[in-house]
This record gives structure tokens, C-alpha cells and sequence, in this order.
């Protein structure tokens, strides 16, 4: 009995007129890349909206349209033949995607959820109103008014809207900082005492059906000079587990939208649990999928948009993922000195995004590795740390 | 000490003047798909020659030339601003890439071997020279002098050059079969008595360095209703084993030319070991390895025509895959029904090709299981062939 034909109303359940959906993507970097890649095992015709035509996605998709995701015409008519939209970046014009939604359109994440988050004080909001548990804040339209917020600190301001990759956020250690801070309506959030850092990506699909991937930990290591990585599983009681796995339910079972959900929390050290922001997309710190796990975030954004069932989160193996950062000094056309010796490591996957041009801290790629002893991912990543770097011919 | 920078004399290792390499793909099927999703991977910029702009392949490239690739001019002209030229299929004119080679192009593998290997007749003399096991063998210009050669029967009548596909070979069992044979230079081989049906991928590079792919087996289930698969790896004694790898191994050593190489064999019922024929690519054979090895053969070749280090063929567990294929009695814009059914298969990975028609016993797609348990396997292929259907519209 096809169950899923009945009760997914749409795309290829519709098998009898849609043999091949179009679906489209707002934006083109590396994230679209990947879902383009896992795109290519199934049945559907894609399309990339942005306005970079050598944008890391640009090649690998059946229709590039270039323009601005920013852009209400631009998203509207680039969504008007679709049968259904995603993202790879949450900064995209939420009106035309209310307005392609009231038409029928499927979005993934529905635009209300994108509202939500898109504003920092609108995600906090919604936290409360779920009893999610997230750092207390107060809302601010000045920076002046942190004054009266004195037993708030130290705090982050985080800018409401138009923050994005570190701007838009400024750490309020005392009232000496107070000046650091916004002008423009923002959230003061309590500094948590950061014990571990987690984000655990959990997909829905329209029936509410969940499929979580185990909670990942991010690892600043003063041993390997300095190194962000990330390792999976992260290394929690099982306790802990079950807190980070509710609560992370809860934010993403609220939003009633299927799609993806990438969680972000802190953990202090008293074992509390905090939400800190959420993506409602594929997400950095679910790239390890593609190798360490049997199913990857991209192929499982794929199983909700086409409404197959959801796959598997189990990991294959315990895997260490890093970024591969564009090194100070270096402006201009990327090389990549050292992949060599990266790519001589057993189990060690690259994966290079095709940017044409690197700067400093830029997102140019990232490395999973695979191994079943920790200690032999943090040797490896050690390795790779001293090998790998990203200078401009 | 970056080794490899001065032993690789090519591509990616010319690291100061060659950013990005430019690959070419003779060839845009399935074959050339996967290449560009593993290539995606990779700092590389990607060519495709083929002249059906809507083939699996079109649209995850970087620049697609319609063109003949059985055409000397249109694979001249394709190669001669690239850095080097893999295939996906042997049918294509080799004088054009020897004329490439001549001019310092690399190409994988070397026209050379794709000489050898694109005439069955000279395939078989290769083999004999370098005394690899085969199946006897004589050649005949017509059918007729079948006649004189009885003591040879039951035997396979290949022709030379233009068979495809399943077509150019003919099994004369005795006197009374002659007829059926070819009137063109062919070969005739002994029939093996096969006891097992084994393919293994080797894939060597530029410093003759070799990465051997465990063997697989192809199965023919009268349990599962004549359904063919594969399994991986094969069930073959140690010794058996080491046999099929050292006669894999000189196969493809002795081609002198870096590449990835799918050799088939049989294993009649005394444990001998013949070589059936040699794929100088990516194989039908490989298509698991996607999955089920922590290196596919995608990703290998891509290592070997860049220049890094060879890749890990371990499994990740056993596998089974099987090709999606057209069902009888349906021609025309093509369907799928049952994916759902398969995709609830826990660790069932599909791969649709994206041809838009189907016709009977097209190649449409494949799907590799993983368990550790092969009766877990067989079962779930069981049930594949149950739900999967490939209708058209």
C-alpha cells in the first residue's frame, strides 16, 4: 500500500502529472552546491536564483536565473513556475514568498518560520512563548538603554535585523561597553558560561514525521594552535542528550513547517541547557553528513521537498569537520597549498566550494574526517591544520 | 616535503600556473553524472562533449559542447584548451586523442589502450601476450570457417569492433549455430563453465601506485524472479581471491597508462580464473562504491587525473546494488512507481539517472543496499523488485 501517496499532497505523489518537479533554490553558495550534488541522485528539475553567475551552485543546476533574492519581483517570478522553493540563506525576500505560498506554492521552510528568525528579537520571542529554554534578554531600540539594564550584564546585543556571518553582535561585558552597542532595535541576551557548544539538525516532513542526527560539538582546541573544529557525536551524558533532543523538538515541532532545522545551544556548566539560534535550512555544522552519515542534511532536504520518506541519521562513524578558511594575507585567486598531503590522510574527504577568489576568513571549503578513535581525528586534524593553507596566486 | 608536487608532472601540481584545471568528459551518461557530482567536489572546471544536450550529464558541468565524440574534428577541437580528457563510454574517435596526446594533452586512460581494448579481437591477443588468463580463443574473418574449428564448441562468436550493448556476440553452441556467427574479423572463445561472475576495479596512477576495489559478483536470483544484482564484496575462497587479484592486477599494469579499470572474469567450477573483458573507466560494476566504500570510484578517478593521492577502497559494509531498469511494455516519457517503498528501506540509496524516456531494459538508474547481513540483503532487493516499477507517462 503507497501510504505516502495519499497522505503527502504533493510533487511526485502527484506521479500521474509530475514525473519531474521543478524546485527551486534562493541562492547559490556552497550550501546549494551540496544540495545540488545530492539533487542529482533523484528525480527533479533544478533551479538557482542569485545574482553571482559564477556563485559556487551556478553550474550544477538544470536553470540558473540570475538575481537578487533580495528582491521581491526577482523571487516572485523566479517562483511562479516552480512547484516548490528552498534556501540556502535565510537573507531572501519573505513577501514574495508569502505571496508564491498563498498560491500554492510549497515552501521549505514555510515564510512564517523565516519571519521568526530572519528577526533576532522576533526568534527570541518565539522561544518564550514555547517555554524553550534560551538565555533571558530585553529588547532594546539604543544602545543607550542598556543603562537601565546593568544586572543584565555581561550580555550580547545582537542587531534585530541585518546582522549576518559576526556583524550585527557585540559583547557587553560592563557599562563600559554600553557604546559598542545598537542603535537600532536589537536583543540583549545574558552571556551564558559556555561549558559546550552544540547544534543538532533534526528534518520534518508534512506529516510531522521527525528524523533527528545526533548533536554535534564545536571544539576551539588551544593545542592545535587555535583550531575550530567540529566532532560528532559531541561527547555528552546521555542526559544531557535527551535534554538537547526535546528541546530542540520543540523548536522545530512549533514552527509547523517541514523542512530542516539546524539547532543551535549552549550547554553551561551546570548542565543547563540554551537554545541560541536556530537555521532553518542545511547548515555548516551538518556537513559531516555527507560521508559520516548514512543520510546526508542535503539528501534529507531532498526526501521532505519530494515527500519521500525521511532517511537515516545514524552516523557510519565518528567524524571531526573543519573549515577550510581563506588565510590572512592572502586577497586574489584562491590556491590550495597543501590538499596533497590532506588527501593522503585515510578517510579524509575535501570538499572545495569552487569560489574563484579567497580573503581572509572566507568559507572556502571544509574536510570530514573519519575515524572511530578521537584521538585519531584530532592527530589528523592537526596534520591538516599544518598543511592546508588557502593563499591567492 | 610535498612529494607529489615533483613525481605528478601535471594539472593541479603545476600548482602555480594551474589553478584550476580544466577536465573534459568524452560522453554524458550516467556514467559522466556521477563523475560531475564526485567532481564537485574538487578545484577543477568541467567539460562534457556529447551530442544529446539533454543527457544525464548536461547539466552538472561547467561548459557542455554538443558534439559527436565518435567525430575526430568535434574531439580535437573539444581537448585541445583542455588540461586533460577522461570517457565514460570507449565508442569514441581515438585518433583525435592520440593526436591530443601527441600534443601533451593527458588522457585517461591512454589512447592506447582504448585501441586495445576497443577491438575484442586485439583484446584478446593482449591478454595472451601477457599471459593472463583467458578463455581460448581463434580469429575468423567469416562464419563459415566456424566449421573447421568443432573441437572449439560450445563457444561465443564476438565481432572485432562495433559491438554494443549486448550486440556483436553470439553463442554457438554447435555445428548447427554456425550461421548465427559473424561475417566480419571476430573472435571465438571457449565457453567458459561459469561458476561465478566477478568484476574488480583497480585504479593506478601516473607513479604506477595501485588502489584494488575488494571483487563483487554478479547474481542471477531464480528465487527473486531472474532478478540481477550484485553483491559486494563476492563470496570467494582467500586463494581465489589473491588469484583474481594478481590477474587483475597484471591487466591493468600492463596497459602502462594511469586510469581506473574494471576487469570481468569468470571462475569456472575448478576454481580457474579467465578474464572476460576490461572497462579502461568508471563500470556499472563500481556503481556501489558510492556508498558502500569510504572512496568511490568517481571520487578515485578524479584523484588519479588531478594528480593527489589514491583513495580508500575499503567497504563500509557488505552491499547489493541493482540498475534500475525500463520494464517491458512501456516506452515514453518515464515514471517511477514505488520509489517511496524503496525509500523506506532503512540504508537503501537511489540513483536516478534523470533520462526522460524509459524503454524496455534501459538503464534508468541503480540502487546499492548496505547491511552486514547478506540475508538482510536478498530481502530487501526482494522487495525492490516488488514495489520498483519504471512505467511511462
Amino acid at each position: 500500500m503507497d501510504f505516502y501517496r495519499f497522505s503527502a499532497p504533493y510533487l511526485c505523489h502527484m506521479s500521474n502529472t509530475i514525473t519531474r518537479p521543478k524546485v527551486g533554490i534562493l541562492g547559490g553558495g556552497q550550501l546549494g552546491r551540496m544540495l545540488l550534488q545530492a539533487a542529482a541522485n533523484y528525480p527533479v528539475e533544478t533551479f538557482i536564483l542569485e545574482n553571482d553567475s559564477e556563485c559556487p551552485a551556478a553550474h550544477l543546476c538544470h536553470h540558473f536565473i540570475k538575481g537578487d533574492i533580495k528582491d521581491f519581483d526577482a523571487v516572485y517570478s523566479f517562483g511562479k513556475n516552480l512547484d516548490a522553493i528552498t534556501i540556502e540563506i535565510e537573507n531572501i525576500n519573505i513577501e514574495a514568498l508569502e505571496k508564491l505560498e498563498s498560491e500554492g506554492k510549497n515552501i521549505f521552510p514555510k515564510p512564517s518560520v523565516l519571519k521568526t528568525i530572519k528577526n533576532k528579537i522576533f526568534q527570541k520571542q518565539y522561544y518564550k512563548e514555547h517555554q524553550i529554554p534560551t538565555s533571558d534578554f530585553k529588547i532594546t531600540n539604543h544602545y543607550s538603554e542598556i543603562a537601565e539594564l546593568e544586572d543584565h550584564l555581561p550580555a550580547v546585543h545582537k542587531l534585530g535585523e541585518g546582522g549576518y556571518d559576526g556583524r550585527g553582535v557585540q559583547i557587553i561585558n560592563t557599562k563600559v561597553d554600553i557604546d559598542k552597542g545598537f542603535d537600532k532595535p536589537s536583543v540583549l541576551e545574558k552571556l551564558v558560561m559556555i561549558d559546550k557548544e552544540i547544534a543538532i539538525s533534526i528534518a520534518i516532513n508534512e506529516k510531522n514525521e521527525t528524523a533527528i542526527y545526533p548533536p554535534v560539538m564545536m571544539v576551539v582546541d588551544p593545542e592545535l594552535n587555535l583550531l575550530n573544529y567540529q566532532l560528532c557525536p559531541a561527547e555528552l551524558t546521555q542526559q544531557i542528550l535527551w535534554k538537547i533532543e526535546a528541546v530542540a523538538l520543540a523548536v522545530v515541532r512549533n514552527f509547523k513547517s517541514p523542512g530542516i532545522f539546524a539547532v543551535e545551544l549552549f550547554i553551561d556548566r551546570t548542565g543547563g541547557v540554551f537554545v541560541n539560534e536556530t537555521a532553518p535550512r542545511v547548515h555548516n555544522s551538518g556537513h559531516h553528513t555527507i560521508e559520516a552519515h548514512y543520510c546526508s542534511q542535503f539528501d534529507m532536504l531532498w526526501r521532505v521537498i519530494l515527500g519521500y520518506p525521511l532517511g537515516n541519521t545514524k552516523p557510519i562513524m565518528p567524524s571531526l569537520m573543519l573549515n577550510i578558511i581563506g588565510a590572512d594575507g592572502y586577497s586574489g585567486n584562491v590556491v590550495y597549498e597543501g590538499l596533497d598531503e590532506v588527501l593522503k590522510i585515510e578517510n579524509a574527504f575535501v570538499h572545495i566550494y569552487g569560489k574563484k577568489q579567497t580573503k581572509p576568513g572566507r568559507k572556502m571549503g571544509h574536510i570530514t574526517l573519519l575515524s572511530s578513535e578521537k584521538q585519531d581525528l584530532l592527530h589528523k586534524a592537526g596534520k591538516i591544520k599544518r598543511s592546508l593553507i588557502v593563499k591567492s596566486a
